[in-house]
């Protein structure tokens, strides 16, 4: 990787309920136009390919996909024509019926990483098994990634952990239902999205969705930030398809220094905190 | 308290460095101001009658106080007076000659607990020995409240132990060193503080610095926060000294609901996070 910085997309996209052949394509056309733009870390939306409003268990199983199944074989196709890490949110179907929502991490070797989200939101519960197990941190040409979904980022343990186990970009498929907010605030979420990334001093791309849902709609708040905690890429919040894009220096998150004299993860006193063995 | 919102302050001062008489006065005469408009809890910024830029060692043990000094009898003076909770942030000299950053509660029944800043900044080891407590959540007659000190902040692990340990508004008084921030955001010091309080739906109360000393500037960013994240009242980041005012509600930070299906603590999954005995 050298110092030379990684190039990463967030990639805001409005996926059509139900329409699972269209929205793979969207997503794919997506990856294409991000990675000519230069993009070498391209992030889509959570359950970009099937929607999130389900109206039951049934139909979420009827549009979930397996890990063998076409979205990631055609994400594998394009990751290896654009020489190009895909991570994405996805609905997956697991051999034994068990029904995820999931972060996958895609590149040139095909499928690298899964993960299933951790904390669910709202209905999720009726339609997914939530995960047992912290993401992966995966070495990939383009950096050291990790995942996380959505309503995740809200837990900042979790956010630490995934620091802690070396991620230096926290690539993150979110679906943020908006829930309003006072005049002339910045969403709520990606605040929060800020504050992980400078609480740990890493990189974190977040790809959110637009397009009105059954009823449902988004934040839109599609966001890059760097270990300062500041955005480098934000999304207009205008409501549209948006691709950011961001020159992301991952050696900085290696180095976990604020100021001259500390550090965010040496000034930590996990005995005190109660995390055991640290 | 019954369901009343409690009228809570944060006073922004600019302390002089080692005038300890002028900078007490300065503090008693900031809590008649708030009291007078109403406030219930007011929060004072961190080492409020020392300033912040001790020089060595020696100087900040000359300046320090202990608990029965001066500084405490004055507040417990001006608590009864005035039926205020303060929370004020003192360097306190213990019985042992150990010197603190600590953050006190003073209401009109005297001092109710004394916290010792666990992550200490900066120069700050060289002056003071680290807290190695969790701070003690108080009722008072205002509210359940909870105190930590500016670098604190930054360690959601500590804010979440507070807030598990029940405290409904956090107290705490700062010194942001201002580091600087990209044209047109908000500090990122806020938005952590903000983040903090909605990632527990607490009501948070930061209460900063202004005036330079000795070279060092200061954010000037205090802030009152609510359960959402939100600011309810907010420093205009002139670099003035300032009384900020909100009334919170603090039974909404008794219900850790967020939407009709989540909660910010039951939704936690300690057990994965590491944390034992949960």
């Amino acid at each position: 990787m050298g110092t030379d910085p990684t190039s990463v997309a967030a990639v805001q996209l409005a996926p059509e309920m139900g329409d699972v052949p269209g929205n793979r394509q969207r997503a794919l056309d997506a990856v294409g136009a991000a990675a000519h733009a230069g993009a070498q870390v391209v992030v889509l939306p959570e359950l970009a390919t099937t929607g999130y409003c389900f109206r039951n268990a049934d139909e979420a199983r009827a549009l979930a996909e397996p890990l063998d199944g076409p979205t990631i074989a055609a994400l594998h196709e394009s990751a290896a024509e654009h020489d190009v890490v895909v991570a994405a949110g996805l609905a997956v179907l697991e051999a034994d019926g068990t029904l995820r929502n999931s972060a996958v991490l895609v590149d040139a070797d095909g499928l690298r990483t899964t993960y299933h989200k951790v904390h669910l939101w709202a209905r999720e519960p009726e339609f997914f098994t939530p995960g047992d197990a912290p993401p992966t941190v995966v070495d990939t040409r383009h950096g050291r990634l990790g995942l996380l979904v959505c309503y995740d980022l809200e837990f900042p343990e979790w956010v630490r952990r995934l620091a802690l186990d070396g991620a230096e970009l926290v690539c993150a498929p979110v679906n943020w239902p908006d829930p309003g907010r006072p005049a002339g605030e910045r969403p709520l979420e990606v605040v929060t999205a800020q504050v992980a990334a400078a609480t740990n001093r890493v990189f974190l791309a977040v790809a959110d969705r637009v397009g009105e849902e059954r009823g449902t709609s988004w934040v839109g708040g599609s966001v890059i930030a760097g270990p300062e905690g500041y955005p480098l890429a934000l999304s207009p919040l205008d409501g549209r398809t948006a691709v950011l894009l961001a020159d992301c220096d991952l050696a900085e998150a290696r180095d976990k220094a604020v100021g001259p004299l500390n550090d965010r993860f040496v000034d930590r006193r996990p005995h005190l905190y109660g995390f055991p063995g640290e």
